[in-house]
């Protein structure tokens, strides 16, 4: 099914080269098609190399395009008549799924027509149908998937995964994660040489569960293989301090941390508007402040850090957040773009096979590739 | 070695008729006894009931009563050489700590001159002297730790635990987190039938791991006995929402959430104080604004709600903050004289009685303590 889709696209102008091409899918997400459309157009702004393929239904998607000549000139529509919706279970989507959006989506970059894909659509068949049509890098036993956390270094974010892509991570999986969140922090942050700390209940070596100190010792035994500083475990007051760059943690407990971080940052913000509404001298300091509390609302604004990253994939699926609008769906681009003209893919896959564990992928001499900047 | 020292106290005034006693560990927290002490006189100028065992070095906490006359008068000094530091092995203390003010603390509780016990130190130490000298009461496998978290609700706060206990939690665990915190939220909060939500990775029936789905079923279950509604799963971001009073969770997630909630909320709280010193104008909106903003740190200041409520136990115990101030170890003082007044160990060890499994305790009526407000 999926195949019948594809050969019936025209890739149109998206290929030229020198654009890099980001395969989005239009449908699926809380605020339709119109929040996708205007999304690729703020990134096509901010970002004159971009073309897109856009998946979804073509009457929807059209008139939005024929506002906008300059994004219809770079954008190619590839027509699908089904939606994943968010009740949809990853197992339905991968057996009837064929057809929709989101599948055709990936399937761009499966082919080599795009570089990356982005969705606001159901993360569970995202990830279900990334992994069945792009399959595991080798020696990926558990893809994961990566967000970027404000904090106050310099960079202005950390890596944090796994936050959802599997419940569980035994310790090999865990060491996998340091090296992919290390070399997605390279690639998207530009640090050189990235921070990497586990997440733990506390920071004495005793602390915690069995298999997170196995996994400890993994990781602490792979920084030169891997061009990274291991700071040992931080724990969840870290996560903003700006001292680490790399949070390491199962995707249970990293899905439950990015929550509640973003459930408490709304909170204050919320209780911020209604202190400076509570009297009238506060809504006149309020308009004095406008500046200075929109670049702080700028610097909470999870919309800015919108797009987690599949990580441990022959290929790049940036997931935005189901309620994302013009604004998110623009950053979400924008990180996929970031990554595909970083060759981050080719680079992730190179740095895993150089400290794959022996007899895995034949022998690999560890610390070969620590010269480069994968 | 603790009898030495429980059989040289002199109890003084504190045992009177009308008072409530709390036990108090002036040392081992990272402001030492002054910030104690001063945590003491607050909390009795607001609740003139009170008086207090207070426990360590009599050099130091004597000069600082001799201050106080009011304090004085209420207070009974029991002199203690040892110390519990942040860095001992809970193992160590058992073997050794007979002499700490931390041990001498729990063991005025058991021995009943004290209706409960409070701490700043080491959390670790604290739960095992506790587990040791105060023993679990009946049916209880894991005692938990219990926080309060701000929330939208009327009552301003939802009970969250395990924050930190035990890394681990089976299903049954689970069931009784949700029996005891529920218990928490009558007595503490005084809410009649207080709403439990399990903490988990999405709201859908299929999420998560299989020992939350089995802990979700026996949960459901047990509503009448324990008089709580059960909302189902809940997420990280449900915590601030007032969707729900109880979330249960285990010790290893819970720690994880409690701590990246504090230090996002701090975060945003720096972030806008950067942001009104930014220019001249926002410095003086910050002036008129000065009322809201204190109104705004208020509901957001983590020393309103310091004290980590040990449950499962024959005999109440607050932990505080290690770096709580006079402020914060206040907090924790009436929180403690909260749970005595209303009778909690009392009305929880029924209350886990009336729903443990058959087999157990001998023969149990499901139900029959529904009626109660244990």
């Amino acid at each position: 099914m999926s195949s019948e889709t594809s050969s019936t696209v025209d890739t149109g102008t998206a290929g030229e080269p020198g654009r890099i091409v980001i395969s989005v899918d239009a449908m699926g997400g809380d605020r339709g098609a119109a929040a996708v459309v205007l999304g690729m157009a703020d990134s096509l702004a901010q970002n004159p190399d971009l073309a897109f393929l856009v998946h979804g239904h073509e009457t929807e998607i059209r008139p939005l395009l024929d506002k906008r000549p300059d994004l219809a000139a770079r954008t190619t529509v590839v027509h699908c008549d089904a939606v994943v919706t968010m009740v949809d279970k990853p197992s339905h989507v991968l057996r009837h799924g064929q057809k929709t959006s989101m599948w055709s989506t990936i399937e761009a970059v499966r082919d080599g027509r795009a570089g990356a894909a982005v969705s606001c659509g159901n993360t569970g068949a995202l990830m279900a149908v990334s992994m069945i049509r792009l399959r595991k890098l080798a020696g990926v036993n558990r893809p994961a998937i990566a967000c970027l956390w404000p904090c106050r270094a310099a960079h202005g974010f950390a890596v944090m995964l796994d936050v959802g892509a599997d419940v569980k991570a035994d310790p090999q999986d865990l060491l996998q994660y340091a090296l992919m969140g290390a070399s997605y922090a390279r690639n998207g942050l530009g640090l050189a040489r990235p921070r990497v700390g586990l997440l733990n209940v506390g920071t004495e070596e005793h602390k915690g569960r069995p298999e997170i100190r196995e996994a400890q010792d993994l990781i602490a035994a792979a920084t030169e293989a891997g061009t990274f500083e291991y700071v040992g475990f931080v724990e969840g007051n870290d996560l903003p301090s700006g001292r680490v760059d790399v949070i390491v943690t199962d995707g249970f407990t990293g899905n439950i941390a990015l929550k509640t971080g973003e459930g408490t940052a709304k909170q204050v913000g919320d209780f911020l508007k209604e202190a400076f509404n509570a009297t009238f001298l506060s809504r006149i300091a309020a308009v004095l402040a406008l500046n200075s509390l929109k670049r702080l609302q700028m610097r909470i604004d999870p919309r800015r850090v919108n797009g987690g990253v599949f990580l441990g994939l022959n290929g790049t699926v940036v997931k935005s957040h189901g309620s994302a609008d013009a604004t998110g769906v623009s950053a979400a681009i924008q990180l996929a773009r970031r990554l595909v003209a970083s060759g981050f893919t080719d680079r992730l896959s190179a740095r895993l096979a150089s400290v794959a564990p022996p007899g895995q992928d034949g022998a690999v001499v560890q610390g070969e590739r620590t010269g480069s900047s994968s």
